[in-house]
């Protein structure tokens, strides 16, 4: 059960693919040189697997649980977060102003992954604390970012974002919570909201709520809604702790997983009113929120990653050590380990090199959201922009839909031991499981990468990436081995496939919107997989060129792409089949007709 | 969390794809007639609705427990069991002349998915029961069989099946519990048998285990094994039960899921040695265990059938009840319940739609094992067998794993409250993981599906059933509906490329068996989606001819046909392509470079 951080395929990655060397030249990103990055993510490994790691199988055995209102974490979590905090970790990405270490999202990303692959459960508290973050700094006064960021990044306080309501999920539209304004100038909150990610704990000595409410007279729907700040405890002019505020924890879910992270269900202003104050300005509160989203759904995203690469190690652990059954082939009359048996290494390659497919994703989606805020041309910021935006959904969804399939391929590796709770495998699939719906269902993803990231720019940004992929084709032309002919054949099937698709949800978006959506989720895992394929084809043509120097990693690395372009990218034709003419069943079937 | 049986479903199967009419005019099925079936059915649903349904639940939450040596099971199984057993189910399809109903696996298949769709955790002993029943109906003694058989139909006494040991689990060779004879002519036992299903309980006066084991100086390997029969209390020679026997359950297991089976560690001779006699003869024990595993097998596969059809039942409740979001097309300007979205359609259409094939697949199984056992003609009987011989596997394995997407998906439909376990759709994904994992993972199914079904007869078999579905196209032609085009084209090209597998597989397993193997599970897959695909064109077909008859119920059939025309057979290509081409990479991947 233990964890090593792949940072051979990390540093591979930010090299090779992600060109750590180039962001480096950029303002501002002076001090993140490949030295620092690797001395950054060896500490990172260090800290995850020695402190963080041995956590994640007691947090699942002795989850945080509730009494009186008080929520008591995990034994070791408080220990853990104090190293945690005092390792400077939550600021890896924030900015020095604030104590901040400032360094590129790219290298954030892989200690996001680390901590995640750690533990989920214990990683979330961090998680939800940088989205607070961030909407602060981006829509906070300056009075709300120097009183709270200061404290969220020491760690002393941590973050939560209070969204869901009973009848408001998805449909943010529905949230019903009030917010009265004060004659101070303050708010009183009143109402309850569902699913808070560690919104009561015992980690910290306060807790920043960020609270979507209405204001008296708003509008109906997303336009009336605002954000609000806070706290457990009022905070004093002087920055001291004040009055417990009347925000209570009445009670903390019974998950299938992530068990150690308190899901906390918050009763707002039953004695007399929590006191908030707004964040920017009225009506706005949705579109903040999104500020935070986004960056949270990318660490989502990581969380598919992470967890994904934890149950494959684990998987690979036990099939190297299980004997069972004679060689296929007949090369030996013994038993032999099961990491010899075709249908076995079929599955542990199927885990890997979809995790290494989403790693290399993500790592360069976040080296291009580091491009998007300090390319010194404005074009190329768009364009970065533009590419990172896009990513976005098909990173959260994506990696967090793999997670899943690829924690229940840990436990098929396992036979019937993976059944078994004591063997630890059966615990990824558990946690695996919230992670394509929080923060936005696969389909909420869906539905933004067709509308906001599609159709808006009319298919742009999606041809431009096309366009990128076709490239890689070509470079992959002039390489003639069998992974590279495998590869250029089913990249270009799937990029045309991709194009194809594209076209289609531009084209009938307005005319056949039902028939679009229903193949929305179709779409973005096909994106999940082209995407990731043309990074694993990137990576092939990098390993190609380096082989002599490592060939253990490198030649591991070109069969892994070699066999994702067999087994994965031959997904996609399916995918845009489904896409083009699949509507139209769902479309018939009423709903009174199930 | 209630069930509802799909009693028209079945009999629409049963009537128009498996022909049950034709069934009851064969010898020693005349009680067989579709007003039989239908009053069995309807018996069925009642006592699994009301009954058992209701103890999923409570199994889950209050799993049944060891203490000392005995097992207590989920509070209300032994009321259920007994009403199980007065109820005559057990007998179902065993001889009335040991006080079974004799009726034909195809009705008793449906007895199998109701009562599986309850609870698979109850469901459990009768299913093991019955299959050492039939294991005592083909290789015991006539005394034996006396001796046990009817004590097993009427409920007394329940049966368990000892095959794997802590080094011997896929690899049966590796079996080391010994049987040294005795004077008497019978043995004594001594070794650990583990992940034995209801290897302890106290639902029954007795249990009787069946139990492989190596005789002194037999030989290695798979050939030294013997079946032996050794009850938990011995029974005297009137029938009486006598001295409790030297096997001790030491330990159950703490599962994932199917929590209310207890699943033992038995430890047999540890306190001189388990008196057990010898079924049949020396050195066939894996043979007369594959009797019962073939049945046991089946049976798994219609595991995985009813909870599928279980989770459905339970996203689609919810699906209809929970308001959130507009339409996407702007129908309306008010939230509607979510069973409107297009993506929500789409996955309780993947749900609904994998049952539903998978179902009829295994129905349409189950009476070509009837045939196999009662048509006139032998010709028909050898290729009714083949048929089902070859399904047997499909079932098991397909059934299986669509049954993990299908729960998973219905964690997905609930959102956020998936995941919390008392909205209870966690449950079925937890149950669910271990179907296709016991009775042999999904990769033994394929070995079997490859080795003894498809290569043996040089893919006889396989071109058989490729020829029935060459049929099915051509009836398809006839028919000018959208669904039915669609489901040509799709069928066709499943057809097809099922038979190049076929082709593939056949003609490179002695050159080539690392590649063949290494594409085994998607074989079995391509299979499960091609024969359910064709069953469902069947079904179309059919509904189609009669939907003026009930227009909401064929209308609805002839939709999910067309979904998974579009949405599930368009995946047999990609199948097809990591199969042929995707061996390469596989073999490549030394097991040392993981």
């Amino acid at each position: 059960m233990t964890y090593t951080a792949p940072l051979k395929d990390m540093l591979f990655i930010m090299d090779h693919l992600a060109d750590l060397q180039g962001l480096s030249q950029l303002p501002g990103f002076e001090e993140a040189t490949r030295d620092t990055a690797q001395a950054v993510l060896e500490e990172a490994a260090r800290f995850n697997q020695d402190v963080v790691a041995p956590l994640n199988v007691i947090g699942d055995r002795e989850p945080s649980h509730w009494h009186h209102g008080n929520v008591t974490t995990t034994p070791g979590f408080r220990d853990a977060f104090r190293q945690f905090t005092e390792g400077g970790w939550q600021g890896v990405v924030h900015p020095q102003a604030y104590g901040g270490q400032g360094l590129p999202k790219l290298i954030a990303t892989a200690c996001t992954e680390m901590l995640n692959a750690a533990s989920l459960s214990f990683a979330l508290c961090p998680l939800l604390t940088d989205g607070v973050i961030e909407a602060l700094l981006t829509a906070g006064s300056e009075a709300q970012k120097q009183r709270f960021v200061p404290h969220l990044l020491s760690g002393a306080w941590t973050g939560t974002m209070n969204l869901t309501e009973p009848q408001a999920g998805s449909d943010l539209a529905l949230v019903r919570t009030r917010a009265e304004p004060q004659a101070d100038g303050t708010y009183k909150l009143f109402g309850t909201k569902i699913f808070i990610t560690y919104g009561e704990h015992d980690l910290a000595e306060n807790i920043v709520h960020l609270v979507l409410a209405r204001t008296p007279g708003a509008p109906e729907g997303v336009k009336g809604i605002s954000l609000f700040i806070v706290p457990k405890f009022l905070v004093n002019d002087d920055g001291s702790l004040g009055a417990r505020n009347d925000v209570h924890c009445v009670s903390i879910e019974h998950k299938l997983g992530i068990k150690a992270s308190p899901t906390a269900v918050l009763q707002y202003g039953d004695h007399g009113g929590a006191m908030g104050t707004m964040i920017g300005e009225e009506g706005r509160g949705l579109e903040y929120m999104f500020i935070m989203m986004n960056a949270a759904r990318f660490a989502v995203g990581m969380q598919g990653v992470a967890v994904a690469d934890r149950a494959t190690q684990h998987a690979l652990a036990y099939a190297r050590e299980r004997v069972q059954s004679r060689p296929v082939d007949g090369s030996t009359k013994d038993p032999v380990t099961i990491v010899h048996h075709p249908d076995v290494k079929r599955m542990l390659l199927a885990m890997r090199a979809m995790t290494e497919g989403a790693r290399a994703l993500a790592y360069v989606a976040a080296a291009a959201h580091d491009r998007a805020h300090a390319h010194a041309d404005s074009g190329e910021r768009a364009r970065q922009a533009a590419f990172y935006e896009f990513m976005v959904p098909v990173v959260k969804g994506w990696s967090t839909e793999m997670s899943v399939e690829v924690a229940s391929l840990g436990i098929q590796v396992h036979g019937g031991m993976g059944f078994i709770e004591e063997t630890g495998a059966a615990q990824y699939l558990r946690d695996a499981r919230i992670l394509p719906i929080y923060e936005g269902t696969t389909a909420i993803q869906a539905n933004d990468l067709i509308g906001r990231k599609t159709v808006r720019d009319g298919g742009a940004t999606a041809h431009a990436i096309a366009a990128q992929i076709a490239v890689t084709e070509t470079e992959l032309a002039q390489l003639d081995i069998p992974a590279s002919r495998a590869m250029r054949q089913r990249l270009q099937a799937g990029r045309e496939a991709f194009e194809q698709v594209v076209n289609f949800v531009v084209g009938q978006i307005k005319s056949h919107p039902n028939a679009v959506f229903a193949g929305s989720v179709p779409y973005l895992k096909l994106c999940g997989i082209v995407f990731s394929g043309w990074q694993l084809a990137r990576a092939l043509l990098a390993s190609a060129a380096l082989r002599e120097t490592d060939p253990h990693f490198h030649d591991a690395k070109i069969i892994t792409a070699h066999f994702f372009a067999e087994h994965i990218l031959t997904q996609v034709p399916a995918l845009r089949d489904a896409i083009l003419s699949g509507g139209e069943a769902v479309d018939a079937m009423r709903p009174d007709m199930f």
